[in-house]
């Protein structure tokens, strides 16, 4: 019997403390399971315990603000007092995230970083801040792009607030083809200036966040034209709306764009332009330049705009997608631990569901996929610091490794993510299907991050361009990859001729050897089409699906070798390595099995071998079991963050669904007046 | 060439000739391509052309009445407005209902079947209908399960709506394990009445559609207690809230369980009972029953109250199951007909969406499973409709079987109903986010389908039970089957011995050798480890995986055999007969390539004929290409039904979404309130 480290854990989360006397029993007991310390997973979680204290330093902070408190919970508000509310929350939100800023000395994006990674903004303001693209792509974007001169006069009014802007690149007929894009900018030399146009309804700005009625400036990204000439995309800041009366400027056309599935506080607009004049300063020049003549100077550096694209991407992976695996795993499995249903054995008490085979498969996997894609994140975020770096002294080589990883990583993570929220919330029955289980409005913001930032099938087929150029240099001899991501593009079909052996180490190798094999497909398929006389183009479309499927694979491959590498490391304890390996395994035999064709087609994997993946795979969820409850406590999730009545620490998930319920203004009065008005007419005209 | 049979089509759909000459020029062009009659479809869809005819008034008769028209969208209003809302219009629904009755001299399930079907309710409510519960569940099972006397107590006042009732089934702690459920109702002989209770927080009753604050009645299943015996789950008839005032009955705790997911206007509610008494003939005794000195007599017959159970579950199948997928397809069709995007060959005009493979990859799919469910449908309506009868006349026969089907059915289709409708969602890219595209609604509606009426896993594990005991038979050599759906247990494993050909019945074929492997498979294990010692219980919970994944492909193999006897009744033109057959080719290759490792486990396909299979997909694709626009139009549904400002038949798309946009209370004034109460203060305080 293992050591049970985790007895005195509560001291550590002040805001539990209170409760703990009603902890439902059946959680206390499997707390009482737990084989490994958890504040070991939760600092490594967290990058180290600093930081771990940091973002809990930080969440009780916002979360003590009695402002931040919902006398009715947002559901139950018409979309307009919805929105009142959430500009009143994100106002006193900023002003803590000034306070804080001081207190602890640090800057605003170290600040809003964790935030957003730990999801204390969407704790407050249930769905998403209203000015959040103001931080994260606006204050960015005039940051690298300005001159000088532009910055002085911007920069600093953004970090005070004084000025809130937007970013308005897509277009109500145009989204990911950037070239696309139809609103015009035309320099006029004579009168030194800008002319905005909208010329068509397709062309109206459209998705921004904030854009509706939150912000008054914008960056807009817009075709040049310059002595007659298209010079193609160029972002321009223009003020949107007057600063004292909050009416839009001559020529703008603003409004919001209605009501979506989710994230319905962040008033994504919609922008139209007439003739709207610019000064010419205000297009951002720190890379291409309109000189006072009109004279076009092209930039020197053309994928240096690439930076703020990459990172919302590199962001979302390293935040989000595991944001919303943890958080609905931790939901899911409190609730499978009190909840008692049906019969196991006949004439014994209700077994709690977790004990089921079934639903340890739908959420077993969720845990393992939640520390899986936290590795990878780390791994992407540590790369892009180091492209970064490079970039800045004019080195671009890694930038289109970085390009292709972070765009299969975000199209498959938030897809997975996507998956997995909804396996948690149906594992939870009908009360999944609760808003106040939190898990439609985590699904809502889940399924958001597959389509912004880039469509998921076209970051894929842009991971494929990479990988088709890369297998390219293999296939002509001239590969000298030093990078870890490609390096097996050589090796992989070596790899093949050892035996099978269920190992961490032997599956991980199957993941290569499939990657391998279908980016080796693909390219001889394209190759074979064109050999037949097929354009390049026609081609390559022919093979799209295929294309897509290699980018997963290569990116499944990729996020398994790096979860084996750092259980390598060799930084863990034994009890938490045991622990961490079972979810390795646990991963790997779910994906191997989700994917068998691949493997019986491409690996050292032969129908004989089946047997034993099912087998390790049943094998891990009884292994993991007793450590279900101790896996997600360890994810470190406040009960704020949750949000959920299915999923809080203490499990009094009945008491709190019955007090959630009584919140519904509907049953603030036993008689709803729609009984006298319409009801009761009906009942008695006896038809 | 083939004749284009469409070009008059449109002088059938009235309500569409207004719009004709704004219809979008690519959808235009797409309805000239379509190499079939499409009312030839339309009509078998609906079952014949009368059908199609009743379907088409019905629609027309609803949605000309002016008083369903919304002046705000229901996103934009509050919880409680749009419970108001629902209620006015439910009323007038109920009303139409009546007149339709009488004008067309059918019956009130008859009609209220053809609205399920199409979707008329879900188009006019926009999620569902307060008292769809009275007319699914309460009236059916007062005639069921009434004695003649209660009967003619309530059924009349029921069918004129003088009372409103709902089926309190579920409780909190208790869902699909039904021998659970904790609310008691105890005989008491001296009074001759029964008395109601909810012993604990976990027996409140929660769910029932419209109990919230929308009926006055309600069947209440819970432990009968007589001489101080538990005699098991009975129905009792209880009113709730008095006639006059609308005010709980002494006793009765109620309200609504709150906001979800969607359903919002179902206004599901929770009920609690303390001390509340019942006249004894408030029990439905038609099958057991308590006598007046409390002696209670068993029913003879306790399968029969399983009709009604199966009787939803296979309307689900009949008419959700297929009318999301048809929904979502027509959606998501018609917008990427319209959209255009990026490029495919450099200098040409952006393409429309459709023309990329991945997008048809994740759209004609849909379009296959809408018919391949439908088809399925129609084979188990028609299965229940002979079970009732044979069951009229005492005949069980066919009960498991029919039991196994319908739960097996309702579980993977409403599961692939729910991708399917994610698929399209996404496929339409941001736009589909919105709810004016109404794929977030659809999907709402859907994905609560996967868990009502029986869990999808429990409902599996059903069908696998029914499995095990017939391959049981099997084994035994007593295996006497006359039912195609089990026919195939005895025969699979000599399928698997013809080579491999890549055709419809080949592939047809293999579903069968995968669903009896996996059956074999499942016995066998559970007999293994019983045979090692453990209990049957424990043998079974740990096969369950298998389990579940042996019904979804027993499942697949009976759609795909109903799809393939369907096309071989030689009903169909030979035009229309092309384009099913390509679209049953389509799913068995999307299918196969899903499951590739079963098929690769468990039936003649070899890894060489693999590659086969991906371009018979590959080549559907192609083929289906100019139908795809032709094919969702002869599912012939009205845009007040699609309700989607992408899917309108005259893919006016862009105006749509920016109307839409428009109707945000939030539009209607340029500066909203909150900049001069938050913003302002906020932007003035210079942080």
């Amino acid at each position: 019997m293992l050591k049970n480290y985790n007895e005195d854990r509560t001291h550590i989360i002040d805001n539990k403390m209170a409760e703990l006397q009603t902890v439902n029993e059946d959680l206390r007991n499997e707390r009482t399971k737990c084989t490994f310390n958890q504040e070991e997973l939760t600092n490594f979680i967290d990058g180290g315990a600093e930081n771990t204290d940091m973002r809990r330093n930080i969440a009780n902070f916002f979360f003590s603000e009695p402002r931040f408190k919902d006398e009715v919970p947002v559901e139950y508000l018409s979309h307009q007092e919805h929105y009142e509310q959430s500009i009143r929350k994100a106002c006193i939100f900023y002003e803590k995230m000034k306070e804080w800023e001081e207190i602890s000395n640090s800057n605003t994006m170290e600040i809003y970083t964790v935030i957003w990674t730990s999801g204390i903004d969407t704790a407050i303001l249930k769905q998403s801040i209203p000015f959040a693209v103001h931080t994260i792509m606006f204050l960015p974007s005039l940051i690298s792009q300005g001159t000088q001169e532009q910055k002085e006069e911007w920069v600093e009014r953004a970090f005070k607030y004084t000025i809130l802007g937007t970013y308005a690149q897509t277009e109500l007929g145009h989204g990911t083809f950037i070239r696309g894009l139809e609103t015009t900018c035309t320099y006029d030399a004579d009168n030194e200036e800008f002319i905005l146009n909208s010329p068509t309804l397709t062309s109206y700005k459209w998705w921004p966040g904030g854009l509706g009625h939150s912000c008054n400036y914008a960056i807009v990204l817009a075709q040049l034209y310059t002595q007659g000439i298209n010079r193609g995309i160029h972002p321009f800041i223009v003020q949107l709306r007057d600063s004292e009366t909050w009416m839009p400027m001559p020529g703008i056309k603003i409004g919001e764009i209605g009501s979506k599935m989710g994230m319905n506080s962040a008033n994504n607009g919609y922008l139209a332009f007439n003739n709207v004049k610019l000064p010419r300063m205000n297009m951002l020049m720190k890379n291409s330049k309109v000189h006072k003549d009109g004279t076009y100077e092209k930039s020197p550096h053309e994928k240096l705009t690439y930076g703020t694209m990459i990172l919302v991407r590199v962001l979302i992976v390293k935040s989000l997608v595991t944001s919303y695996l943890m958080k609905s795993a931790t939901i899911a499995i409190r609730y499978s631990a009190i909840r008692r249903q049906s019969e196991l054995r006949p004439g014994e008490r209700e077994p709690q569901i977790l004990d089921y085979q079934t639903q340890q498969h739908k959420l077993f996997p969720v845990i393992a996929s939640s520390l899986v894609y936290k590795f990878a994140a780390k791994w992407l975020w540590d790369k892009y610091s180091a492209v970064t770096s490079q970039l800045e002294r004019g080195d671009l080589d890694q930038l289109p490794e970085l390009h292709a990883m972070a765009c299969c990583l975000k199209a498959v993570g938030t897809a997975d993510a996507s998956v997995s929220v909804t396996s948690c919330r149906l594992a939870c029955g009908g009360h999944g299907y609760m808003n106040c289980s939190n898990l439609p409005n985590i699904y809502s913001l889940s399924t958001a991050t597959e389509i912004y930032e880039g469509e998921n099938t076209i970051l894929l087929l842009q991971t494929a361009r990479f990988l088709m150029k890369s297998y390219e240099t293999v296939q002509l001899g001239n590969f000298v990859s030093t990078s870890e991501t490609l390096s097996y593009l050589k090796i992989y079909n070596s790899l093949k001729r050892s035996p099978w052996t269920t190992t961490l180490d032997c599956m991980a190798s199957a993941f290569f050897q499939v990657a391998g094999s279908k980016i080796d497909d693909c390219y001889f398929t394209i190759k074979r089409l064109m050999d037949s006389g097929m354009a390049q183009e026609d081609a390559w479309n022919q093979t799209s699906i295929k294309l897509t499927q290699a980018s997963e694979a290569h990116c499944r491959a990729f996020v398994i070798s790096i979860y084996v590498k750092t259980l390598e490391t060799n930084q863990f304890s034994p009890e938490l390595m045991a622990v961490l390996t079972q979810l390795g395994e646990l991963i790997c035999a779910q994906w191997i099995l989700n994917r068998l064709g691949d493997f019986l087609q491409h690996t050292n994997l032969k129908p004989n071998d089946v047997h034993s993946i099912q087998l390790l795979l049943e094998d891990c969820l009884k292994r993991i079991r007793p450590n279900a409850v101790g896996l997600v406590d360890s994810f470190d999730i406040q009960d704020e963050i949750l949000d959920s009545a299915l999923g809080s620490y203490d499990g009094n998930v009945y008491e709190r669904l019955l007090s959630e319920a009584n919140k519904s203004p509907l049953n603030k009065e036993p008689v709803n007046r729609s009984f006298e008005l319409y009801l009761k007419p009906f009942l008695k005209s006896n038809m």
